[in-house]
């Protein structure tokens, strides 16, 4: 390929997103295994297979779609779950609520969404039923019909199978429904170690966003519904948003080799250890617990300015407060040097 | 990767649509060159070099957006011609109409699509007249915003740059915005020996969808606004539909490919030659002038059954009618097979 | 009332439309009659008394809201029968396809409307199956989920209970709601001189938008279901809509005074009355059979002037044919002038 | 009319809202006046004569439409300052986010709302910049395109035209429409003695919901665009929310007699004074400064049941807080006694 006009710029030590990183090999490969002629859309055998392979991996029969983006997959799930005419409550720091460029309402057909509060963008019994227990049941104020939640959070903290069997009670005994933003589902399994299915369905969630592109992926992410009752409508919904790509089976592809020996874990388990590194180094400036593959420091700006002079690219979050996100394939030794440059500010 | 359970049944000769085709290897190549750490979204190089790539192609300075879908290119472009309250004049056999699942009344918010007349799928001034004739301007009618034309046409017929510029004046003179829908842009191209701006801006497009996916690409295809104006706000719809992806790169990456060396007409050219070679062993059974990649006949169920007994797959299109799509990487030994056969029904 | 600057033009003798005719006079009582404090919205009692008077009209349970016009009350139909990526079948010439401004895609968020054939603007099993046949199974199409037909039709033709059962039986075959779009229902129901059971719930109707404002009302329709569990999210997407009036008494008068002593029917017995005898005098003439308050004639546009010299005031319908509106109102004396006029032409 | 069946409940001294006020007889008798034969929709004088009649008021240009609802004004205006991928500012108490069930959100497509806070519902300049600031300007946020207030605001608060104008320079230097929510227009003026294009054009407001349902009319409120060139697609959108009623000289003649005479501005004196008079009785109790016809008390649930056996009717706002709202017809001894009765507790 004939490479654009003019150099690239000169890319540091890389501690911006997970969503930058590169594609793992394994997902690379099984794009070239796929390169072969066959049924187009969602009719081919990979895709076909999905059902089945992450029903095994959940211990139970979920309809399973896959899509391009994460953002694409909270609001296929929201709109299985909420009526134009309804709500869904999230935390007033959701991805869906921040950082979707209001795909939820253009998905739900204008759903609004419900900001609640917890610490740690977690939700709580308690926060979600502050805000349930302000809206007056009458045709005035929008209903409330389903709660979205995401594991780990955009602080990278994880919601624990009791908190979440917690959260679903609450939706169950409500009449609501329950969605996970799994963005980074992974590095929260991995840091519960426990059965995906208990933090899931076990647990009461309805759909779950399962999230492959900051892990790994390219261009696929999953979306699962734990009542497989909940694809007829969405089938619908995802080629009526233009997202039911032609060639199917090249992401379909990837979702299946980052489940083959199981991938997903492997390359979460390693950025949350990488992560964890920095913590160490890091501990008397943490903003939030570091449990996934994200760590909120203060630092002040000149702190921030010594650390991007040292090389290293990462957001400014707040201010006073600056975030660093690791990837499945963050260097060790990289990651030293990171925590070095912290330790010695 | 783990292949799924069970065997995939043995393909026949695959003449059903080119949009199963398998990946060209050269994009398959662009893919692993991008394949390192870069910026996410579409702010790495390879996105932002599109405009100038583009603008080089079609000689004026052109926006454009990468998108993963035809539906998504075709339906932010007409979001971005139609208000809400307006219409869209389209052929009634129009993909936009039939092939896309209400696509562009999710996009549009509710736009109608007017439906007019036109042999082959082509429409033409006469046409569109009879149709916003027809349309007294009043609160109560939908009005027209925009005509989106369909070259190379779903039948595979190819407007020429006469006839697309006619239908541009039409539109300036109603103050209509015009949109190409041009899944098989290049096939058109390659039958027309045109410069792309010859049947583009310079006879009154004013957005193209310019499609890759039919064409060897994965999953790219390229929005262009010939007044880049229009993308402003387009950038925030694709947001706002879950188009954004991660890794735009890997999408940017494809486009680039399929410019590089003219690698979309190469293919296109390849693609139509081998219609041609069907269509001349069935010249009195065509129910479509071949012009592109795609070939309509006319075939008893038996015929059809015919073929199909000796290996070759497409669709029953019509009664008494099938459809045979050839692609970049049809072989000239099962076209010439399939030939053989049609001529000895 | 200060009366605005300058003068009204002179009114000739209207036969444009009976929604340009006055309020009846028993309707302006009942305005009078509720004009105290009461409940705001539809607390009242009238609001709350509804159900049982339509109830008893129609001899089953029905569910009734009261909404400002006819557009309104048809929308919110649809919008409970077809989901925002579904469809629903009308007539080409319908009412919701051709003037209401796009509020069928509004209200449902851009369900697709399928445009059948028949006579008069009336559709037929046959018809309707011709486009439901059309539709292949699969989400690159939009489903059909509703049938809406309009009694009396668009060109003053009524439906027989019959053939509203027949519509009604391939509805259920086919799973499809069905809605009748009843603006001058009371016509059709003073044609047939059936029970209004018969021709809605009775022959498959699962929601009526009642029409009161063409036949003496000012601003009151109601949209009656017949299953009242439908009624619940329509109620929120009535508010949602801004058609929850606060004062929704001076709304539910009129409708009640509409059913007081059947002034429904004698308001449409009047108005076909006088549509037949416009009819008896253009036997030659006549576009379509009149049956309900509508004539349609064929006029050559120096007949038409001559009508109009005369002081007839109506719309040129289609080249060569005018269209003539009775209503509760018409006076017989114009009327006998009018059928003279066009006896003499 | 025949009554419905059963008896009303003895209605007690209503302090509810005052949406449930009956009508003015100057406006009734406005409505038997303009019961003729007339040109239907928005053709007729009356209609016609609004943008005269209220750009008179204004001393500007404007371009005036009647709507049944002060949620169809509101909307309305929002969806004419503010694209589907936009968002408007408002604050968290507005009538808009809490009392009119997603219709922001229904006719703007999905804008979102920012809420942002502000002592007895009025926004500051601080506290809306306070809300932009935090906007990232990138297509992952929704963006902010329009700022919505309310005079006199849903606690009864005044905006002072310096107040507005302060908000309105802010609007500007943003790029931002401003919207005025005046479903208590009347009101609010008549607390400030200034003329109204003091406190809203003069000010910076682009549109607004000119109030009059609350104020002594049945059911028409009007919205005004002091940039005419707005009317032109708000016109298509509220005949496609299915708003343009047939018969729309009812709704212009309430305009119009409430215009006559200022008729507005008298019925919202009456009320205020009331509220006054009230307020003079419970000045210890006082949760909003009272400016307007609404009165919030602290009031224990033990008092608030004492006011209620006493006869007086309305609402819990919030624990230890009832709100009491006067209106044009309230009457001197009714607030005497509640003035009383609350002096007493």
């Amino acid at each position: 390929m004939t490479l654009p006009a003019g150099r690239s710029k000169a890319l540091g030590m890389r501690f911006f997103s997970d969503n930058a990183a590169p594609v793992h090999p394994r997902v690379m490969a099984a794009l070239a295994e796929v390169n072969v002629l066959d049924t187009a859309y969602d009719g081919d055998r990979w895709s076909k297979s999905l059902d089945a392979r992450l029903s095994a991996l959940f211990d139970t029969d979920v309809a399973v779609l896959w899509v391009p983006t994460g953002t694409a997959a909270n609001c296929l799930a929201l709109a299985a779950l909420c009526p134009p005419h309804g709500g869904v409550v999230c935390h007033r720091d959701a991805h869906i609520q921040n950082d979707e460029g209001g795909a939820p309402e253009f998905y739900t057909h204008g759903a609004k969404l419900f900001l609640a509060e917890g610490e740690g963008a977690k939700l709580t019994p308690a926060t979600i039923a502050a805000v349930l227990d302000g809206i007056v049941d009458d045709v005035h104020r929008v209903q409330p019909h389903a709660i979205s939640i995401t594991n780990a959070t955009e602080y990278g903290r994880v919601y624990t199978p009791a908190e979440v069997a917690a959260i679903g009670a609450l939706a169950r005994e409500r009449g609501l429904g329950l969605h996970m933003d799994g963005a980074r589902f992974a590095n929260a399994v991995a840091h519960l170690g426990c059965h995906p299915a208990d933090v899931t369905w076990r647990a009461g969630v309805d759909a779950l966003s399962f999230g492959f592109v900051k892990n790994g992926a390219m261009s696929a992410e999953a979306l699962v519904f734990f009542d497989p009752a909940q694809r007829g409508a969405t089938l619908y919904r995802r080629k009526r948003a233009g997202l039911l790509l032609s060639k199917g089976r090249y992401l379909a592809a990837q979702v299946l080799a980052m489940l083959d020996d199981d991938l997903w874990l492997d390359n979460a388990r390693a950025a949350n250890a990488q992560a964890q590194a920095i913590a160490a180094a890091a501990a008397g400036r943490l903003v939030h617990l570091v449990e996934a593959n994200e760590v909120f420091l203060r630092a002040t700006p000149d702190e921030a300015a010594t650390l991007r002079a040292a090389g290293f690219d990462f957001y400014d979050w707040a201010p006073g407060e600056i975030r660093l996100v690791t990837a499945w394939d963050s260097r060790a030794d990289e990651v030293a040097r990171l925590a070095q440059a912290i330790a010695a500010l």
